[in-house]
């Protein structure tokens, strides 16, 4: 199976970042890919720099979404999965979102992002309620997809759940750049636990993310891009570079991995009994 | 703090691995190591490559093992921390166990491997009951240490129940090497698992491995050595190759890594309500 991450720089008009992620899509399924998974929120800049509550009328519900509504019928004409990033009004909560639409342009899950960053130049707790949904996999036609967003990429569990219900591939789209006040350059390290949640599971990951500078009143970040597939052994298949815009595509023999999990038994030999402080810790 | 790491090629003669262990820690201390590394059963070559009930007569009760005692001491000698390998007869259950020893030689605590392997060249459920302790942070003198034993290092749950409970850096002594019937080179795998807990967990890890070609009835395996240590990022600071044998010691600034943990919100963020799945997976 064909997968392919994307790259891109956001403008300020919704409709030249619709179609400069269209245009993505069209080349990777062009070259074979069935899987193809834009970044975070794709469709607008990264309004979580500052916390404004203007920015909260970019919202919208998911049955009024045009962009879900635009990709879905991509989807289907195009033949391909596509998980859709979007910013979420339902009722009086706001959620930072995800559709993933299957080959036929049906909807197979609706994920909310459980994990919520905030900080300088992240202040995402400002606009997103914890999502309510759990982690989802979705059964596509021809692959299990384990798709969550952005900061849910830095933990473990998240990985893990999504493994014990049969995803066969992580997905993580995402806006990441630098720390306008602690200065941290976090490339590596962010590449290095989503290659361990890939290692430990034995499931190929993949991740998309925006580049290029973005300001929003004091606050600017630039997005550092380097979208990657890490393979079943958290090893670097494909890493983009900080500034090219575009796709990569790759073929992924999902049986042969299939094939090697059940010969390293790290599913066979968990010891759940062991592991409640993960979802029940007591200080002793 | 200074750690180190060691690697060493073990003989069929027990107390020439004691007298090789010995050494290894001495050099290291001098060099102002702290806490230094041993890799699993170091006094004993790898005696579960292959279904031999001869070999249970190697296991000890923690109270009369010579092993014990003797690097016991030896830690309130040279006033280092030693987490010690051994292979333990608790009544009719036989563990494979590590005690951790503070710098004043006293017990910190007694851990029973969680994770049994079992597999052409590593059949260890042949020799060892899955343990019954769970995961152990020894707070020893100037450093909280979660040490777990070789096969527990492939499970991000056995690196985040132990960063839950306070460990500022994992140590994982192994004993890993070629795979006799699926020839799988699992060098990158190994280290990638591990590196992928440090980054999630913001904390440095330590492995240390055997070396050399082990024989036994018809199985020959060759350890690969390979030791290493990953920062809080999940990048290499040391790796050692496959055939040196000896000590490394690096000097690990604790109290910048405990300040970045704050700096970082993986902790502060996380969703128990959301993980228990973890301990208590169902089919759907």
């Amino acid at each position: 199976m064909k997968v392919a991450i994307t790259q891109m720089k956001m403008s300020s008009k919704m409709e030249e970042n619709i179609q400069k992620a269209e245009s993505l899509i069209r080349g990777a399924a062009k070259e074979g890919a069935k899987l193809i998974l834009l970044p975070e929120l794709f469709y607008l800049p990264y309004f979580c720099k500052e916390e404004d509550y203007a920015c909260f009328q970019l919202a919208r519900s998911k049955e009024e979404s045009l962009i879900l509504a635009h990709f879905a019928k991509l989807a289907g004409e195009l033949q391909v999965i596509l998980p859709i990033s979007f910013f979420e009004k339902a009722n009086n909560q706001y959620f930072n979102s995800l559709v993933v639409y299957d080959i036929d342009g049906k909807e197979l899950t609706h994920y909310r992002k459980s994990h919520i960053p905030t900080g300088a130049g992240y202040e995402e707790k400002f606009y997103f309620a914890p999502g309510n949904t759990g982690f989802k996999v979705s059964k596509a036609h021809g692959v299990n997809v384990g798709a969550a967003i952005c900061w849910d990429q830095w933990f473990p569990e998240t990985a893990r759940v999504l493994a014990l219900k049969g995803a066969e591939v992580f997905c993580f789209p995402t806006a990441i750049g630098s720390e306008p006040v602690t200065g941290k350059d976090s490339r590596a390290h962010w590449r290095n636990v989503m290659l361990g949640h890939a290692a430990a599971n034995l499931t190929p990951v993949l991740a998309s993310n925006r580049i290029g500078e973005e300001k929003q009143g004091n606050t600017s970040v630039t997005f550092f891009g380097n979208s990657f597939i890490g393979d079943q052994h958290g090893e670097i298949l494909i890493l983009m570079d900080d500034k090219e815009e575009g796709y990569r595509v790759i073929d992924l023999d999902l049986s042969a991995i299939e094939k090697e999990r059940t010969t390293w038994g790290v599913f066979r030999d968990r010891r759940p009994e062991l592991y409640t402080a993960i979802s029940d810790y007591k200080e002793e």
